[in-house]
């Protein structure tokens, strides 16, 4: 199998998406977003993964936001694009869209409404969407966050994916938490891909063979997460690590997604990108003045 | 708080919906089993829940289906139609379309990605698509299915929303199957139209003072769920009660969307009625032969 060209991808930001004040996506802020974070040395962004409220996205609106990016000069191979929904049928044109406009790859989460589903039915249903693409060059992550989704994909089912479409497969998101089952899936399937869900995890996964991490923290500490990357072999890079996971440690106490965009709303001045659809809920005063303390203690520990 | 035209409703069957050899949908033959179910006496048709395979469906499969039923002739104050959507956008679009063309009225899941999401967020949720169709007789229920969807509708929410939109929330599914708290839905919401999503629970709930059932069951026991409902408040009742639930536990043991479709398969001797979507899975020859066995005995049991 071909390395793919998001293979040495070692850090991602999990792009939160922001919206104007009437909910509607403001697509210039998110473009914006995009060059400062590949500035600051991101390697490639995750759009429309839990973090970018995809779930909460129309269709159409997750490809009018893609084809508003690549207007305005995101490179399209920098991208892992979600495209999962339900509905077999509403994936593959997102997954067909996506490909056709020559992005990084595609993020796909299972089917997650019906719960439990076997295996089969899982590989069923990744299959189908499969062999619908096969006229493009389809690079597809598997999207394991069973806390979220409900639906789990076991190293049985990415390991018989990965042999029947050893091409099309080409990795694994692993938001589970778990290092040891990042281990085995790593372990068993050595050419996919493998990213975490968490700098805290970073060092640990690059050295049982994996390719790096997906987080939403990135979003606010791609430099730092950045500078572990190429810390990597050196002295500094478990310290590098720790100051990064305590971060993200303060920052998780708090609902993660919508403090990420709290934190962007005060770097950028622009008050509109702390806004969240529903089901999310904006940060409440209390909550809010508990970041923004930690955040200038931090800035006055680092400055 | 007007009574809704839909409150005499007793006994409704959440409809499967059947797909062609290519799994696109059979339009005509749910028009045609939809015709027989009213013509058995079902006072209401449930379109697009979780035994429609609805999360399988595309938006547009949706409204499609919607009309082509309509075109054909079924009285659109019989549906409850499915409207829910994770993203409020498309599930205010798919409730728009289904209350304007007249239907009785809309059920909706709560948005079932983010877990957990709290009260205060699923009241945003539903109050955002409840003030974006006040132009419109909306008749909204709400749909309690925690085991799939992952996110309860509490009582205090259910509470907080039927007196904050009294003429627009109509009614409660509770597919729980927690008789205690259908009767705390009951108790704490007269007005509201509640439905159990069991025919072993018609009885109680509607002597608590609920409105009946809707289930999948009633696909292919249409008959006498129906005759249940005339016997209420006679000796042969519970009898009745009992004889639906011993059939629909038997059921129950195998997959119980794909089971229902293989029994239509037979009645209406069309072998595509038994084809599910991915992630679901037809029935192994084992299960068929089971079901098979178990209908044939109950057939001879009850000739």
């Amino acid at each position: 199998m071909s390395r793919s060209a998001t293979a040495s991808f070692r850090v991602l930001a999990a792009l939160v998406t922001p919206f104007r004040s009437d909910l509607s996506i403001d697509q210039e802020a998110l473009a914006s977003h995009c060059h400062k974070l590949l500035a600051q040395g991101c390697h490639g962004l995750v759009l429309f993964g839990t973090t970018g409220e995809a779930a909460s996205l129309t269709h159409n609106e997750r490809k009018d936001v893609l084809e508003a990016l690549l207007a305005r000069d995101i490179p399209a191979g920098r991208l892992l694009v979600g495209t999962g929904s339900c509905a077999l049928g509403e994936a593959a044109e997102l997954t067909r869209h996506a490909t056709a406009r020559g992005v990084g790859g595609v993020l796909v989460i299972p089917p997650f409404y019906f719960k439990p589903v076997g295996d089969d039915g899982l590989f069923a249903w990744y299959s189908t969407l499969i062999e619908q693409c096969t006229d493009l060059p389809l690079r597809l992550h598997l999207y394991h966050f069973p806390a979220i989704s409900g639906v789990a994909i076991k190293p049985a089912l990415a390991a018989r994916l990965s042999q029947a479409f050893p091409v099309e497969v080409a990795g694994y998101k692993d938001s589970g938490g778990d290092l040891s089952h990042t281990r085995q899936i790593i372990a068993a399937m050595p050419d996919l891909e493998v990213r975490v869900g968490s700098e805290a995890q970073f060092l640990d996964t690059v050295e049982a063979g994996g390719a790096g991490c997906i987080s939403a923290t990135i979003n606010v500490f791609a430099r730092e997460a950045v500078a572990l990357a190429h810390s990597l072999g050196s002295d500094r890079a478990l310290h590098k690590q720790q100051a990064l996971a305590s971060r993200r440690l303060a920052l998780r106490q708090l609902p993660s997604i919508t403090a990420v965009k709290h934190l962007l709303a005060a770097r950028y001045e622009q008050p509109s990108w702390s806004l969240v659809r529903p089901p999310l809920l904006a940060l409440s005063d209390a909550e809010a003045r508990i970041l923004d303390q930690m955040e200038s203690q931090q800035f006055a520990a680092t400055a």
